[in-house]
């Protein structure tokens, strides 16, 4: 199959598209084994919606209450320091344009990287350069970082994080850090370090807790950023359905430190049946593995034919992305592995 | 009580809020009867959410079917007219920063009505004017009309609004009509004439179909206008559980039909009540009614104190918005309003 561009300006192709799946590979058996993304298969489970969860609108204590859990579940300083939406992707416009002001400027990226922080940047009218380089990172109003990295797992290390945030404090910049796999990695978060100020951390709810539909991200900064953010979201920003369930789940510390190992062990399964296969591991986090090499697009194609998407990249062809099965489909990929 | 104002540049206060009701009358009957809101208390009965609604991401294909039932079902030129958000609240501060762009600019807002318009414009930037003289609309960059008005009922004529759109349009101006209840209105939708541009209707499904917790709203413009916002909400604006109820209720007529009539008897038997307490009604729609008068906060008071919530206004103390009981709690309605 060619690869394709997106168009510049146009809407970037994201995992998760099973009607897209379908259409590529019409012959491939159903159903189809979605291994696009990075969300867990393992979706927490939630006690029942309450009744009116749907209908009222939510109410302001829950969602005061939500930030005290996501300050505690994430380790930020205080509940002032949180600012929950519809989200994580939806806050990445709203932080570029806190940082363009009028006048637009610069923005750096640690690259290659999760592709909506560089077109919410340009959109807000900042000039973005894509580097490898942190050096570099420190060189506009915005730097991005996405750590553990998605979807190289590359992991930056706090102590560069923080003297990079340093680094923008101190010239009115800011430096997100993207911290959307951390629940899974062995980096270390700078939740904690918000309060020095040029610094908001983005976590999301959706993957680790295996509930993207759901629509829930975290900012964690200084209040004064936070209250900038919150100004933007306006009220309700998150929904009824989701206070229910992330007031458990961020709660729920066993669940967690569970899952953690469980997801550790599938990480290490899949690993093993790659490795048979003798495709080399290249990187990734527990909740999905990172391919590099010339047989990218044929792994894509070979397990898309068997019904498996699998997440490539437009622009670098030698890349692929392999999520966690669900418990029942680990018999079909193994099969469609070993016959590779 | 004392009427206070909200802090400059702070929250606004908003209904639905009974937190803040039950430390307002401690001695009060559980459970509240919240009256504060104009949401349906008959929710829309949807089908079970299927069992991946919470857990995969949106898919991209049941977005662009919401966007075909929404062209539909509000009467816009086609999907490539609509924008789906996560409530509609969200879109405010997205639509007052298109216009704002890079320099400033004023905003005109037809006045008194819902306070986030105000809030989200000046947000952008834009300097303010709230009037009540439809003249003064055209002076900025952005005119704002609710139609019909929160909270009081006030409705503007389409030929008026149309008038308006073409003033705006040439002048690359834009014009927002926040339909948030027009399907319980006697006003005419222009979500038809969007397509000549400058112009951006707005419309709320939780209001309607009694699911604001949902958190769902759509813009419906131009298509360059919709690629604009649409841009910026990003992908996966809308909640997998979301799609799956407007999936069927925007497509479900008969039970629109039968919920209008059923609202307006309601309405109407609301009115009875208050015209037997002496409280006669200054406007309002089905899904709310409008007081206005020396005896405004004396009803909120005397409510307040037997569990009923309704909606005061900070800046306007003669003002009061009474919402439609949910069938069980037409009693205790009924009495409190007999002993006023």
């Amino acid at each position: 199959m060619p690869v394709t561009r997106p168009e510049v300006g146009g809407p970037i192709q994201h995992g998760g598209n099973l009607a897209q799946a379908r259409a590529s590979f019409p012959d491939a058996p159903e159903p189809w084994i979605d291994l696009s993304t990075g969300i867990n298969p393992h979706s927490y489970p939630h006690s029942p919606l309450p009744g009116n969860a749907f209908a009222r609108l939510p109410e302001p204590d829950l969602a005061e209450r939500l930030k005290v859990l996501a300050a505690e579940a994430y380790g930020a300083p205080s509940q002032a320091h949180v600012a929950p939406g519809p989200g994580t992707q939806i806050l990445l416009p709203i932080l570029a344009g806190l940082q363009a002001g009028w006048g637009g400027g610069k923005a750096a990226i640690l690259s290659p990287t999760y592709a909506e922080h560089a077109r919410a940047a340009r959109l807000a009218g900042l000039e973005v350069t894509e580097t490898e380089d942190m050096e570099r990172l420190a060189d506009g109003r915005l730097a991005v970082v996405v750590n553990p990295n998605n979807p190289t797992g590359r992991i930056v290390r706090r102590s560069e994080l923080l003297a990079l945030a340093a680094v923008m404090r101190a010239k009115n910049g800011l430096l997100v850090v993207d911290e959307a796999f951390m629940d899974v990695s062995e980096a270390e978060s700078v939740a904690d370090a918000v309060d020095a100020g040029g610094l908001v951390v983005l976590r999301s709810f959706g993957k680790f807790y295996g509930m993207a539909g759901l629509r829930l991200g975290f900012a964690i900064s200084h209040p004064e950023t936070i209250a900038k953010i919150e100004s933007r979201l306006g009220p309700w920003a998150v929904s009824g359905p989701a206070l229910h369930v992330a007031g458990e789940a961020l709660a729920d510390a066993g669940w967690q430190k569970a899952m953690r190992e469980r997801l550790k062990a599938e990480a290490t399964r899949l690993d093993a049946l790659l490795a048979e296969a003798g495709i080399p591991v290249a990187g990734g986090t527990s909740l999905f593995r990172f391919i590099r090499g010339p047989r990218a697009q044929a792994i894509f194609q070979h397990l898309g034919e068997r019904g498996i998407i699998t997440r490539r990249f437009a622009e670098r062809p030698e890349d692929l992305r392999i999520g966690l099965p669900a418990a029942e489909d680990w018999p079909r990929v193994e099969e469609a592995l070993r016959t590779i």
